[in-house]
């Protein structure tokens, strides 16, 4: 790294004060705040709350699946900005010329607190929250990140293909998910009418934490459905270039050392060649939207490079719009009042809010039975669940997938400690030790895990239930990760705290019948949000998107 | 020009009812209205309510500066889109697609319903309000625009150092005017101390219309400070060009004939030589500004553009910011919290009400009497008042400063007919005939003027009393723009209207010494604004940005 600075935790109270720096002085106390992360996108809401409370931390060391007690100090956290160094007026500066450069260059929200901010572009718009500055990573973490991407692809599409494997490994889960069962349901209709689905496309994000102890990059998710932010996540890099360009020096920072971000067109790039593929000049790429959208600017620049660089034109729907335009041709050419469609692009369906009537799910199925390309189909979607990550990380499972022996130490290493509650001494530790454990349920969208306390509460009403309840969720190893200060911002105020970050790595994968046309990584999301010793602080905390840069 | 339709008026209903689009078909009577124009910047409000009321009309032939009878029918507006061609479905698209790309590419201002939102950058933005597409103008008048901005340009710095002439003119001004006798009190005392100012900045701006009966290109005013929307008024020049590239054929219309509009590029460039000629490496350029700016995005353009070309800082100060952390040092050179300045570039002290008390005044004067470069100088602000505008509108007043006699008809023919009250025979003709006239008051700011009925009564009145008050106005003769049929797009709500519209060109000039380093024209400004048939209703229409579209 260039030339960094030690930083000592000591410079920041230990209370859970917050340190606001306001732009406006007169606005001490501003009522309009913006919940963007935490109410508007749930399922964005960091998956990371695993934090740092106490200097003598235990964790789980995922090596042996074994609970190990391990000597964490606070002292030992490392970042690479001295932030007694960076004067008030410094501060003020910098976060105010950020949030010019936000505003001119796209990187936006809607505002929660006005009400057409979801549905008209161009109304009621803020800044996206985002962290003044890139957050330390170590290179040779990014670059296994960056190099598993393309395996993680590869495993997706070929558990994808195992239908069998699919449905008897979400079967415990079928029966207490509503929705993960009427997922399956729909795949198993596309089995019935044995539609050969010849082109498939994915745009994944695989997720990470590193492990404050073990120094391991630990996958939290596979997101193969809505992958977000892969618009903003490049402004954001941008950000923090534009402003190590002006000050880094003064921070004794580099901007080289903040990777370039090509997230937007790599998506955009295979989107154009998914296209292309499908063969029919006429078609247009459809984006399943929800109907009320405060991210829509994040998509608008995906959409929008998707034009300007291939000029391919784009229609935003809502599943219950789908279903009332949606037409099915007999060839499986699907229309959309009469517009055909080549590429079904979710950026919605994969809560289970999104399907408040039986309208939505008859879309989703209409969308799954045409010939449109789906990004993701169905069993994309299904092969992102955790209860299939929990199944590929038992042992030899990845095996049934992949051949090379390397490949799969490789993404081996990334998988943290993972568990069904069938495995009862598991369940025994957690019982004992819940702090080091995660419990998560089944279906997509985040903002639902049970930590701490809960996870003992939980897991022993379980057992005195006796029901098939506990098939809903999987237990997973709590991940420590580094705690740094930062600064966060937010509706135009800047928060000082400590802060932990999760990774998130873009991929495209494209195959045509036996052809793979793209298999790559596109980029990255890193993601900062407040470290709360409160265990159940979780929602409390804001995240807001960052950058990294490499030590 | 392309492939131009005529249009006629009569598919617009003769009442004053607007036609809105709503984009967001459940807020129907949005409450969240933005008055950017009307009440944020009053200054900024059309210069342009000259509305054509009847379809025989009556106008101020300005060649013979005689009232004269000219039939005017209202199926001779011609414009180059057929509105009945565009279906209702097509048109929501262009509305959805122009509002997206002016999110992303920075085309914003404040909401004036969210409080913070003319302080702090990134919080309560909405799109600036904007014609969804560029509105017809003759291309020889176009050039002659052009042509004449460079002429312009000389024109003011002549005058600017005619202090005598400067001081004659607004003699009669002074006394009834506080805000321009203020103005001329920190002239004299510039005069006084006998600082020899070298480097001379302009960046301005003259706005005409369109006479709709003469074809006429008549200048409605000059702005030597302050002129604002060099940076948004590029953006909507590409938002035109790129909804063209999409809609183009569609629409019968080729993205070429809309100008590129270089103002801001161009008006960076003329800070940078200037900053380059002050000849202090460490100097930067300060931006005077209004305590609560919400047109803040334009100014950010410029100042973005400023420092990623030629890596020049900026600060932003407000008049009172300057009173308390400015000072001069013995050799002139201004500090600002020890900061040394380049350069003053004015984007606030143009209006009365932007020296709410002393503290501004001695402001103004400090940075007058610094050796900082003025833009403008107040020499350069006075020569661009509306009462030396009547006074070079005199015969033989343009011969005085200008030799080129071909340069002078130039300009003279862009003049509209301008008389100061002392003029009894025009104010007999302007009582019998008010609907042709126009009553501006001295000062800068716009939106005071006096119209139709108003004129008769304030004529009469001011003869009644007999006071020195009628020096405070000038009369001019009213144009009669085209209407044409426009989209205006404001609050992200589209009204179809019939609208009237002003062009603006900008120009830059810089001298140091005798040398003249830049005379150019910059880009332009387009605005359109609802044409109301009521002949006080001015401040009831709204105007947006818009560009054009050369025939």
């Amino acid at each position: 790294m260039g030339a960094a600075h030690s930083y000592s935790l000591s410079c920041f109270p230990t209370t859970t004060t917050t340190h606001c720096l306001y732009l406006n002085k007169s606005s001490k106390n501003p009522k309009s705040t913006n919940h963007f992360w935490g109410t508007i996108q749930p399922h964005l809401l960091f998956d990371c709350s695993h934090s740092s409370s106490s200097s003598a931390l235990k964790i789980v060391a995922f090596n042996s699946r074994k609970v190990v007690d391990i000597e964490n100090h606070a002292d030992s956290a490392k970042t690479m900005i001295d932030f007694h160094s960076i004067d008030e007026e410094l501060l003020e500066k910098m976060v105010y010329d950020a949030l010019v450069w936000s505003s001119l260059h796209g990187l936006l929200a809607g505002d929660r607190t006005v009400q057409r901010s979801g549905k008209v572009p161009g109304v009621g718009m803020v800044h996206a929250p985002f962290a003044l500055l890139p957050v330390a990573f170590p290179e040779v973490q990014w670059k296994l990140a960056c190099e598993v991407a393309p395996i993680f692809n590869e495993l997706v599409d070929r558990v994808s293909v195992d239908w069998e494997f699919l449905q008897d490994s979400l079967s415990s889960t079928k029966r207490v998910d509503d929705f993960t069962s009427r997922l399956l349901e729909i795949h198993s209709k596309t089995l019935e009418i044995n539609k050969k689905q010849e082109i498939h496309l994915g745009l994944h994000r695989s997720d990470y934490m590193l492990d404050e102890q073990t120094k391991l990059l630990l996958q939290i998710e596979l997101n193969t459905i809505a992958s977000s932010f892969p618009g903003l996540s490049c402004l954001v890099s941008k950000l923090h270039r534009s402003l190590l360009k002006n000050y880094g020096e003064l921070l004794g920072l580099d901007l080289k050392r903040v990777p370039e971000n090509s997230a937007v067109s790599k998506f955009a790039e295979a989107l154009a060649l998914a296209w292309t593929e499908y063969n029919n000049p006429s078609a247009v790429v459809m984006v399943v939207v929800q109907p009320d959208e405060r991210n829509m600017y994040d998509q608008h620049w995906l959409l929008a490079t998707l034009k300007e660089k291939y000029d391919i034109a784009t229609i935003r729907k809502t599943l219950a719009e789908i279903d009332k335009d949606g037409e099915l041709l007999p060839d499986g050419t699907l229309l959309m009042s009469g517009q055909a469609i080549a590429i079904i692009y979710f950026r919605a369906g994969y809560a289970p809010t999104d399907y408040p009537s039986e309208v939505e799910w008859r879309a989703r199925l209409l969308l799954e039975q045409s010939s449109a390309i789906k990004c993701p189909s169905i069993s994309y979607h299904l092969a992102g669940t955790k209860k299939i990550q929990q199944e590929l990380a038992k042992p030899n499972v990845l095996e049934r997938f992949l051949e090379n022996k390397e490949e799969i130490a490789k993404l081996r290493k990334c998988f943290a400690g993972l568990w069904s509650l069938d495995n009862s001494e598991i369940v025994t530790t957690a019982i004992e030790k819940p702090e080091h454990f995660v419990m998560k349920p089944q279906r997509e969208g985040g903002g639902n895990n049970i930590y701490g306390h809960d996870v003992k509460e939980k897991l022993l009403r379980l057992q005195k239930e006796g029901t098939e309840d506990s098939a809903a969720y999987i237990l997973m190893q709590r991940i420590f990760p580094s705690v740094s200060p930062a600064f966060l911002v937010r509706d135009g105020i800047c928060h000082k705290e400590h802060a932990i970050s999760e990774l998130g790595v873009y991929s495209a994968y494209l195959r045509s019948k036996d052809k793979v046309i793209i298999n790559d990584q596109c980029g990255y999301l890193m993601r900062t949000k407040v470290s709360s010793s409160d265990e159940g602080g979780v929602a409390a905390g804001f995240a807001v998107l960052d950058s990294i840069y490499l030590t």
